[in-house]
């Protein structure tokens, strides 16, 4: 009986694997062979799902944007929500732990390669319109205004630069801090009362 | 009479061409031959200056940092602090026209690899250390918190990366809306009234 290979999931495998390169070693040196490598697959077998490393590293993105995606989905403040909870939900999509360092430091090669690849540029546009509209959708069903969202990625792609870049002076402390001090951004309509 | 050369300004427009080459072409495209070129200078005469392009890249980062910092030592917010002139100061700041661009890009290139890169790293992280300090000061003076310091850098940072990548979709007006939205955050005790 011939092996059977679940083709969905190896191509998942790979481009986990491709990530974890990118994360480790930079985008310069992913390739196939590395990729092969770190999942201890031949360049061949590589080949049969990514037809070139810019192949590999968008499915790398993919990988990793789809993730935020699907946390969105789930519900990304609460309901109803609680600043506290907030605060706690936009802590948990940076870069707090190993896998969310890689995850970021997968996001921020791409991003800097994309500044000269109109083709990646595409591709970080279309999910960062996903990610905004269903952000603004969800803070609107919560009394905050749209233009919000804009604000919430801003706040989040900062930190999360600044956490990947100095993970020793941003403790889990100074991450909720920065975030509960948005807070009052957030949700102006309870913040404030007329005089 | 022998030729006379400044020899602080030509290293200094030798770090401005390498900020181009960066900004124009990437990182990995940044040599001393390409800045040589950019320059109308021969190799030799910028190795005379950088040994490296590692040296290149960090005198194109600093040349930038720098810059921010200058801009910074003037006087970000205004005396006294007012909400329109603070949106203003924060959007000059960003990637708004071709010199703000090419900043920007040089930014970004030299933090996506800084990940791998410890030496960037603490390059980085210096610079930050001078802005947020630089910044505290200032909001303190204002009445305003200080890790809202944190939340202002993650907010530029997060808009700058939006626009580079996004710059069809980043007209003035959402830029402004952006940051005038971050406004009851900055200050919130001139929002803010007790019930």
């Amino acid at each position: 009986m011939p092996k059977l290979v679940d083709h969905a999931d190896r191509r998942s495998r790979l481009a986990e694997a491709a990530a974890d390169v990118i994360a480790g070693q930079g985008l310069d040196a992913t390739g196939l062979r590395a990729v092969a490598d770190a999942s201890a697959l031949t360049t061949g077998a590589v080949t049969h799902y990514f037809a070139s490393k810019a192949a590999l590293i968008d499915a790398a993105y993919d990988a990793v944007m789809d993730r935020l995606l699907e946390r969105q989905a789930e519900g990304f403040f609460g309901d109803p929500p609680a600043p506290a909870a907030i605060v706690d939900q936009m802590a948990a999509v940076l870069p707090v732990d190993s896998a969310g360092v890689r995850d970021w430091r997968v996001w921020l090669a791409f991003s800097a390669r994309a500044i000269v690849d109109p083709r990646m540029q595409q591709r970080h546009r279309a999910y960062y319109a996903r990610i905004t509209a269903a952000l603004a959708a969800e803070l609107a069903s919560a009394g905050a205004p749209a233009v919000m969202a804009d604000l919430v990625v801003a706040i989040l792609d900062g930190l999360g630069i600044r956490m990947l870049l100095e993970p020793d002076d941003w403790p889990p402390s100074r991450v909720a801090a920065t975030l509960a001090a948005a807070m009052p951004m957030l949700f102006p309509a309870s913040a404030e009362v007329s005089p």
